[in-house]
């Protein structure tokens, strides 16, 4: 089911690009998958990467530098794409970078013409798990990371599917995309109203969640992004208002890019790693 | 005298992009440093970096993970462009990748119409670390390390310059330029005549060697370039016919890419900071 684009060592272990036919997404979907040496030995826990505007699963695979700390660890890092792509998908039709191909918000699209590929949220549910299955990964074992838009993806995904994951964390992640203009306008085209943006806003869904989970956000106070698109503050806000923890670190100088990703990913998979290899 | 393009935090330092006009290549140049955080209490020693073929300043700084170890052993990383650059400047007369822009192979040149712009080694050896002395390095203790092509560049400037570096690393380096395709089109067409190549290929000069430096090589087994290009062995055996030491690291299954390079730079990283931070 999957075709194997491209196998490299790294760390010990290895870093593969794979393709497959995606029925959620209607296209070929391309992803890739770090599995460190110990995947070698048996199944191991899986951290999911999801990335931010404009990336492909390349992104954090060639820069975060993340290999380490998850052969370290003995943990599979899954990177999807950011969006359904190819020539019959239909992206942003102004051809602006942050909306469409490379920006698709992770939501499950109701209107039309994004309603038939851009099913982000269901294709890293249910079907990429089952998909990967031909992998050894423990799929008991799961928790969920992501950058910018791929943060808010990542939040979204743990809040509204409790019992999944294990543990969320984010870098710079849009934590309330209802309030911001990135958010917006891709949440108004994916699914019409705003009357139904609240179940793929993360301020909103913690003020529901019915589980605790280990719950933490890195954010760079150099971000050019911080005021206009991220607003951190409001996820702690609410998460305080809902009695969910939440670990909020503003990091003094640090901007948007890989290279803040690259500082503090070690932490974050260590911390992952302790809820992925307990209980 | 250098123009800052970037300045970005990472590991609690900063990654810096300059420009500045190169008087050596007669045209603009752009680099990149890393500063450690120590950096920030006085100068630090220098681990210059050069990098292979079709290669920018950025390669290393974005895939090589790299950082991490410098901030830990407080040592700047300082990674020049791989060619000169710009409209001015003769590239490959045909448009291959393995010659001209992204591809000087470190030399002085003497022929025209390269000479003109082709003086690289100069360019690193003389011309670079006067242009860096407003940063707080301590050109006092450099070392030297490269990937490919840049791995012979690192080489032969260590070799031809007895006294300059403590310790010289390379990753799947181009040892033997005389005897190999890349090495032969670009020496043909930069000196000429063949007669004038040993002064440039790491194999001739460790023959002729007057210093014994920490030499240290790894190489992937899945290397493509392996045979036809690289050939790390005949390094091994004129070293070793000179007497001089040389840890040759075959690195099984490993390929060229910088999944390769961010695997082990951690330990060359270590090694150059015993021989930066000694004496």
């Amino acid at each position: 089911m999957l075709t194997r684009i491209s196998t490299v060592r790294c760390f010990e272990g290895q870093q593969l690009q794979v393709s497959h036919p995606s029925a959620a997404c209607d296209c070929t979907m391309t992803l890739s998958v770090y599995l460190p040496p110990q995947a070698d030995n048996g199944p191991v826990p899986v951290l999911w990467w999801l990335s931010g505007l404009t990336c492909t699963d390349q992104n954090f695979v060639t820069k975060a530098g993340a290999q380490r700390y998850a052969a370290e660890h003995g943990i599979a890092l899954v990177a999807p794409d950011t969006s359904p792509r190819g020539p019959e998908v239909p992206g942003d039709p102004d051809g602006a970078w942050d909306f469409g191909h490379g920006a698709s918000f992770y939501v499950d699209a109701t209107q039309q013409p994004w309603a038939r590929h851009y099913q982000m949220h269901r294709y890293i549910l249910d079907e990429l798990p089952a998909v990967l299955a031909e992998l050894p990964l423990d799929l008991d074992r799961q928790s969920i990371s992501g950058h910018s838009m791929g943060g808010h993806g990542a939040l979204v995904l743990a809040l509204r599917n409790p019992g999944r994951y294990r543990s969320v964390s984010a870098f710079a992640p849009i934590v309330a995309p209802s309030l911001v203009p990135w958010g917006q306008k891709a949440l108004g085209r994916l699914l019409g109203a705003p009357e139904v943006w609240a179940g793929w806003d993360a301020c909103r869904l913690v003020e529901q969640a019915s589980e605790r989970l280990l719950l933490r956000i890195d954010q760079g106070t150099a971000d050019p992004f911080l005021d206009a698109q991220l607003q951190p503050w409001r996820l702690k806000e609410a998460a305080g208002k809902a009695g969910h923890p939440i670990d909020l670190r503003m990091r003094e100088g640090y901007d948007h890019s890989y290279h803040f990703v690259s500082t503090f990913i070690g932490e974050h998979i260590a911390a992952h790693a302790e809820a992925l290899h307990t209980g």
